[in-house]
């Protein structure tokens, strides 16, 4: 089955969306539905030589912009591509929806169209490099204020994705705090630390922001307030980073012979924090696969984010997760105490 | 007159304290007190040559742990150094404070002897590199759970830390968020936007994570749980990437050779992110200077907190506190509402 793909979501235009399309499907095979006017993309796909490749079009007349309010465009904008991108998934045409563009509408239509897992809250896990394998982070934007047990629903849907996507037995799962010791956190935190230490996770108990890189855990749980601002610290510092390195370097001769020679390596590393390669964010509890991408996706994010969906899809990773999510689990329905 | 030390506090021991001490007094002629056991402090100084500098000592017999609680330290630790120290300014004896042992004692101690002033909440501030010049991050710890209104308080420290110390006379302020627009996060925030908007504070709106280190922004202020995290997340991710980086240079011939070339410009970027340049974070809302100075402060990052603390006092940075917030300002009252 295709992967509905918004081909007017995201900062930089339909085109490398379409390339992204098009990129899946020379490598992969992977078939997808590109959403949006018609004949703006099948000018695209007629330029990019794609006829052949199983890659349609649905048309769609609408586009919610980066800055809309979710909720208005919920309202207003029946006919917009995300919009048509879901229904194409709720009708069973569609096994899984890919967009880069307008986040909070992205959520927003998922809960309307497709609905929610046992009423859990949705959330977005982001796979992060480290010094070893990638770690996984949730709630990176869904949900910015919390309850305790939204935190635990969040560890065990994160779980669950490391388990698939990562091939990971039994995954190691943290909660992000400001000290290791259970006592250490807001009060938030603290609660949430009790009902983790009383699941049947792998819980290791709180993870300090020093150890995110490290690579010695594999889910890393917190609200999605701070796990956004955390993962636009670590692109902007990252990039921060490279830049001031790049500025000392090329200021002086011998610096910018050393930077010729290490160009292999530089290339390499970059490769490895680059988040283009990770491709995407599932939205996790809800019932299909939902990859939000970056707004600044270029073809090879959009290519990989379509992989991605494409595998949690053949993994069947909806029913994994509602069987999981056990609606009788006492833990998850300690709503009103904690 | 004198800073006061804390000889035990810290990760390594007493001895690379009292070499930043030696280092601070040969360097600028800071007078300093070294709070602690007087022998092994004597012994310390003998070895160093330290003679004829202006040190003292101060003896101390306990010593607060890192891993205390910070109450059970303030009851049953009467005769600690971290509690001396603070007696030594609290009498008039000293002029400031100098910790790197437990944080959370070095907090509740400094409220207890020295006081608050006009009972805001103290936060610590500190100062990290950016593309442009160092940006203020305030609270990175002392509050776990704050109101809207602490974080206005915090804004208002953080504006007046600015302009003492980095000299800049109407410092920009952001409020850490995910999203640039006023209704952008969560409800913590989105009330202290609208008390932010309303103050004479050089408001800029909120700041995205990935804006943090671009250093359009002077004062950047959050809660100390998602501050801490931030302080920790970046200082974890410029290792990691410092790690990665080598591991990937030194795998190949021609990046060896070529990192040899370009060492001095790596040395400068080095010293341009490392946290012991900055020496140490003050302790503002305090009646008193107090400085917090990481756990693994080396030498000369002890003596870069004990030139701070010996700055802050010249400029009278307590009295300008004490004016600027204003017991009957209407926004710092408006404690219930918020």
């Amino acid at each position: 089955m295709a992967i509905a793909l918004d081909a007017k979501g995201g900062d930089f235009g339909a085109r490398v969306l379409i390339e992204g399309a098009v990129a899946a499907a020379r490598q992969w095979g992977i078939e997808t539905v590109l959403v949006g006017p018609e004949k703006e993309i099948a000018a695209h796909l007629d330029t990019l030589g794609a006829r052949g490749l199983p890659i349609s079009i649905q048309n769609a007349t609408q586009v919610v912009e980066m800055g809309e309010s979710p909720a208005e465009a919920l309202r207003k904008k029946k006919d917009s591509s995300i919009r048509i991108a879901f229904d194409l998934v709720r009708a069973g045409t569609a096994e899984a929806v890919v967009s880069a563009g307008n986040s909070g509408a992205t959520l927003a239509t998922a809960m309307v169209t497709l609905g929610r897992l046992h009423s859990v809250r949705p959330a977005i896990a982001i796979m992060m490099p480290t010094l070893k394998r990638p770690v996984v982070l949730i709630d990176v934007g869904a949900n910015v204020d919390c309850k305790p047990h939204h935190l635990l629903q969040f560890g065990i849907m994160g779980a669950i994705f490391s388990r698939q996507i990562l091939s990971i037995h039994n995954p190691r799962v943290g909660l992000l705090s400001i000290g290791e010791e259970g006592y250490k956190g807001n009060v938030q935190v603290k609660k949430a630390y009790d009902l983790f230490s009383a699941s049947r996770l792998n819980f290791l108990g709180n993870v300090e922001g020093r150890d995110v890189f490290k690579g010695d855990v594999d889910v890393i749980v917190c609200d999605g307030f701070i796990g956004n601002i955390c993962l636009k610290l670590s692109e902007g510092l990252a990039e921060s980073i490279l830049s001031m390195l790049k500025t000392e370097i090329s200021g002086s001769i011998l610096g910018r012979l050393g930077y010729l020679l290490a160009q292999g390596p530089f290339r390499a590393f970059r490769k490895k924090v680059d988040y283009s390669e990770y491709g995407g964010a599932p939205l996790l509890g809800i019932n299909g696969i939902v990859i939000i991408s970056h707004g600044r996706s270029g073809p090879k994010a959009v290519k990989n984010a379509l992989y991605a969906a494409h595998r949690l899809a053949r993994q069947d990773l909806v029913n994994c997760l509602k069987t999981e999510l056990d609606p009788g689990d006492a833990l998850l329905q300690a709503v009103e105490t904690t």
